[in-house]
């Protein structure tokens, strides 16, 4: 999907929302369980719920590997089942890989080719040659990490370099990459305030911001100092939204928050 | 496993070589493409064939994520294979993940319980919430990158915060996590010169040292500047060893290469 796409959809839908499938076993409604695949079957009905208010589906890679095969093979249907029925949806593989060269090829080809996502989060520690083997696929893009939103921000991210935080230095840095046209990046919304810096460094990409609702951010803060002509936002919320019931009325349950956000989100644009 | 078990195997074979298994379907011998899981088919071949000249094996996991649920299975048989036959092996996950709190409990649950890996390698961008949660499983091991062995080490790795490069940051404050006694460090045999600055931080820590042979690292070199009382060292050498030849006898090539550098070894000890 090209950037076009992506915010051609958000004015469609008047929604910069991405919904995070964090999918956990014993989280997900108990009545589930008796199905072949519960992780599936969580992931359908939500999606089918909540389509129409979000942009965005955010598979946490990490939930499903847990689940060894079954996982990966839960990951699969999840993704091809938004691909063929919602193929307007911008997919995110939340997977924080980062690997140097050919190993890099090898994550870019099992989340663009063999899984077909939009896109991968990516971490910055092994710098160029670990990202730009990401950014060579056409329409397909790269999420940087530069500014996340837990305590563990504070060892590393923010500590200063000639004067500048690391994270800046992963922005600026990473505008050197080769196609770095095709790169957005994470900002945790905890901090909303060093958005309006980030956005000096990065005036046209989106940013992935995680952190609205069970992470403690504000929406309209972030919106205040983090959108831009093109919206260049993309708000991510699992918690708040997959486990809002845990009974029969989940995916209903889950659809009223999303509409809460989606609300909140037009009101904004 | 623990240290003392891992030193114990060093010493008993006299060697300190850790073999990736890089598998690429289209480096391995074209004969075992007809087997019905050639990688594992590579594996099991390359692993009977080395494991009494090697104390680790390090399968990649991106190599196996590309191919989908196929290489998951494969993977999946693999660390068994090891596992139940050669259970004096250390086995190393090299998956490079980092994510926060319950994401990484869920990723280290996936490699150290379902896959029952001793060891798994870690990004430190997220900082210390990221890296605890592995931390916390007993005789299991987690190897924080520090100093990698690419070009773009250069882009944050070495850059300098209050006089100190990142990645000695990354060796110091790590030594304040909790259950800090688990961590080891993967430190580019492309740097040896720095392996002696590295040891003054973390003197007693093991180094998984990649980029001898391939990436042209100097065994020697390493030794003099990283080896502690213990050893403390596992060398990796990946298509030196398991591209060594790609007829039938690629198992028995492989075996040679390893012992050149098990012989190597040996010498140095």
């Amino acid at each position: 999907m090209t950037t076009e796409q992506l915010v051609e959809q958000i004015k469609l839908k008047n929604s910069f929302l991405c919904v995070g499938l964090d999918v956990d076993l014993n989280k997900i409604p108990p009545h589930l369980l008796k199905e072949e695949d519960p992780i599936f079957a969580f992931n359908k009905a939500i999606i089918d719920a909540t389509h129409d208010l979000c942009v965005a589906y955010k598979p946490n890679i990490a939930f499903f590997e847990a689940y060894g095969l079954k996982g990966w093979q839960a990951l699969e249907k999840t993704i091809s089942y938004i691909n063929e029925n919602y193929p307007e949806i911008f997919t995110i593989a939340d997977a924080k890989r980062g690997d140097i060269g050919n190993t890099s090829t090898m994550y870019a080809k099992a989340f663009f080719e063999d899984l077909a996502f939009d896109s991968v989060t990516i971490a910055p520690y092994m710098g160029k040659d670990s990202v730009e083997p990401f950014l060579a696929f056409n329409d397909k893009h790269t999420i940087l990490l530069a500014l996340t939103s837990n305590q563990g921000a504070f060892d590393f991210q923010t500590k200063l370099i000639e004067g500048k935080e690391l994270y800046k230095h992963v922005l600026e840095t990473s505008k050197t990459y080769q196609n770095s046209e095709n790169l957005m990046y994470v900002v945790g919304a905890t901090k909303a305030e060093y958005l309006a810096e980030i956005r000096t460094i990065v005036p046209d990409s989106f940013l992935l911001v995680p952190g609205v609702g069970a992470q403690g951010g504000n929406l309209q803060e972030v919106c205040k100092y983090g959108m831009n002509d093109q919206v260049g936002l993309l708000i991510n919320s699992s918690r708040g939204i997959i486990y809002a019931s845990q009974g029969e009325d989940f995916a209903e349950a889950a659809a009223k928050e999303a509409k809460v956000l989606q609300e909140q989100m037009k009101a904004l644009l």
